[in-house]
């Protein structure tokens, strides 16, 4: 696209990034960082493949206190981690059962541990081990001394607040995926199954710039959908049926994260007010998303519009979400959450309703905060329901 | 499509699958199963969403000694398990990172705990931990006297076998995947840069009936590439480039994984007599694969070829493995998996070589085996290079 940002970071932005966790991990007494997620093992070296979608291999990086991270990875990936900053990288040929990495990290490890520092790996909210449960056991236990700590804090603190090359990447992708869905009238009218719409909205997303669309769920039903993740069926639409897709679709390995509703032909009054309600909770939380707002206030704002409707609120959990790396990240709009919002945070607002017989609506925009207020990165919704 | 096998599987699928573990379990003193990453969950149950794309919740299913499987999920999933064959279902409103399903899971586990009782989980190879580690740690601290087995093997011996409905569904994704690869001179020409041709090549796997690509890497370069796990440069094509496109298509929730070389325009002495090379080691791989020849024996098979042009063989660590739902599953052909070949197993042959100034080549098949013998489910690549 001839608009596009570059893709890619440039050594200043990983400089930044590992000086910032640097600076985290010494005030909380951590000697080093474990890593072995997709998006952190991406964020620090700006190693990005596809081929984590292959659960074979484990793949390491390893922040030291001091200098640049250290990868520790499979052989396969190591032409193309040396095209990033990082100049340690240690590789074995993967995969071996018997030892997949698991001496290379205890040798890298082992001058630590008879220290009895401390390093972190993330244990907590959001995340998950990416290597063998067994072969996590067994690395701890050839390294006495060395104390583990939860180091999910630090790292989401630092990647909650986006970089202006990421806000950069967001905005492409927030308005790619707003392209897409101004073409949704074209390819979804009544007779065209569902599934045929997934595939419609596949290729307008290839038209129109997008990477690729890991994510895309939705759902069509006469008087209003019932669910949220299904996969798409073969079913024709409908005259009467609301049609809602929500996508997650990526350029340069970030996402946006929005869903659009449609009434097809015409539009039923109970779903019509739904609309309206849950068009209004996201104009409350576009107003009240701003540096010192915390998440759970960002929450109640929603929620009491949403209260006008569905004094339940939805069953999705929350009424929003980072947004960024991953479909969906720290924080949540959430009672439970009261992270501080912070300016270059990108989120999502996404309230939701249960109505009528079992119906529940689902509305989301993503923005940026600045320090005057929430910045709309998705072209905003139709104030009333859309018929096609 | 109108040749397409019907999507989903009837419940007699999964009872026969739930049976089958059950006796397994019992064989190995298990008094339950705790399932927690996508495809093992999906398996059992049926329940197949993209929502897994989001790391924020936990899904759990709980495998008992006799009975149907027990869904430990999100609320936002309910209504989804509810249309499987699972009748007990067990939601919580997520996220909640003070108890994202921990109590509903002491609650189920407590009494087997007390009995001193053995479960599995998956601790072994190509296997990760799908819930945040410090819940993990939590989980089995509130459970004293609860023995935790590692189950892979178990788990793994039954997915690497397939039903003939999963064959049936696996044959038809590779049928696309083949469509795909003949239009690939449509559109693949010098001049066009590589990110147009993988989106070329996203658009024609919707064309020809693929759900998704979520696979696609690939390279281009002079006289052959050198990495085959890159996102594509926005380089031209240009008139003596080998050019590999590596694509995981799927189709109701079930991949292909093959690959295919081009030149464009000539191709170079070199990369025709490594194509030639990799052909053959192909054929030696068709001819071994079949009922009680180990992954060993296949691996020395095709790497025996291999040695003809490269006797260190590539750094891709294995010369083909299992495929199914994952994009790559066990078994391995390489020198440490002694796996023995059977029946009904899906495979891929991916003999690959290291050639001329630091490139590489790459072949892929994918297989069914037959008593007879292997059965290509992809239309053979042509036995000399095909140049565009």
């Amino acid at each position: 696209m001839s608009n596009s940002p570059p893709r890619g970071f440039p050594p200043e932005e990983f400089e930044a990034r590992t000086a910032k966790v640097q600076a985290e991990m010494d005030q909380a007494g951590l000697s080093g960082l474990l890593l072995m997620t997709e998006a952190e093992v991406r964020y620090f070296s700006g190693f990005h493949t596809l081929f984590w979608q292959s659960p074979t291999r484990p793949w390491f990086l390893f922040i030291p206190a001091q200098g640049k991270p250290i990868a520790v990875i499979p052989e396969i990936g190591a032409l193309l981690m040396r095209q990033t900053w990082i100049d340690d990288i240690r590789t074995w040929p993967a995969p071996n059962p018997g030892d997949d990495g698991i001496s290379l990290l205890t040798e890298l490890l082992s001058p630590l541990a008879s220290q009895s520092a401390s390093i972190g790996v993330l244990k907590g909210h959001e995340t998950a081990l990416r290597m063998p449960l067994g072969d996590y056991e067994h690395l701890i236990a050839a390294l006495p001394g060395l104390q583990i700590k939860d180091a999910t804090g630090l790292v989401r603190s630092l990647r909650m607040v986006k970089s202006p090359r990421e806000i950069e990447k967001l905005s492409h992708i927030c308005a790619i995926g707003s392209r897409i869905f101004e073409r949704v009238p074209d390819f979804a009218r009544a007779g065209t199954a569902l599934d045929e719409v997934f595939r419609a909205f596949r290729r307008a997303a290839l038209d129109v710039g997008a990477d690729d669309v890991p994510y895309l769920v939705g759902g069509a039903d006469q008087g209003g959908y019932r669910d949220v993740i299904s996969p798409p069926s073969a079913r024709p639409l409908q005259a009467g049926d609301i049609l809602m897709l929500d996508s997650g679709a990526t350029w340069d390995g970030y996402f946006c994260d929005f869903d659009r509703n449609f009434a097809i032909t015409q539009a039923d009054d109970l779903s019509r007010r739904a609309y309206d309600v849950l068009w209004r909770a996201t104009e409350a939380g576009l107003a009240a998303a701003r540096p010192g707002t915390t998440c759970r206030e960002l929450f109640h704002t929603m929620q009491s519009v949403i209260a006008q409707m569905d004094s339940a609120g939805g069953d999705v959990g929350r009424l929003g979400h980072g947004l960024g790396m991953q479909l969906t990240e720290w924080p949540s709009h959430a009672a439970f959450d009261d992270t501080v919002i912070q300016e270059n945070m990108v989120l999502t607002l996404e309230p939701s309703l249960s109505y009528g017989d079992g119906r529940i609506m689902v509305h989301e925009e993503n923005i940026v905060i600045r320090a005057s207020g929430a910045e709309l990165l998705t072209s905003r919704a139709a104030p009333e329901l859309p018929v096609i």
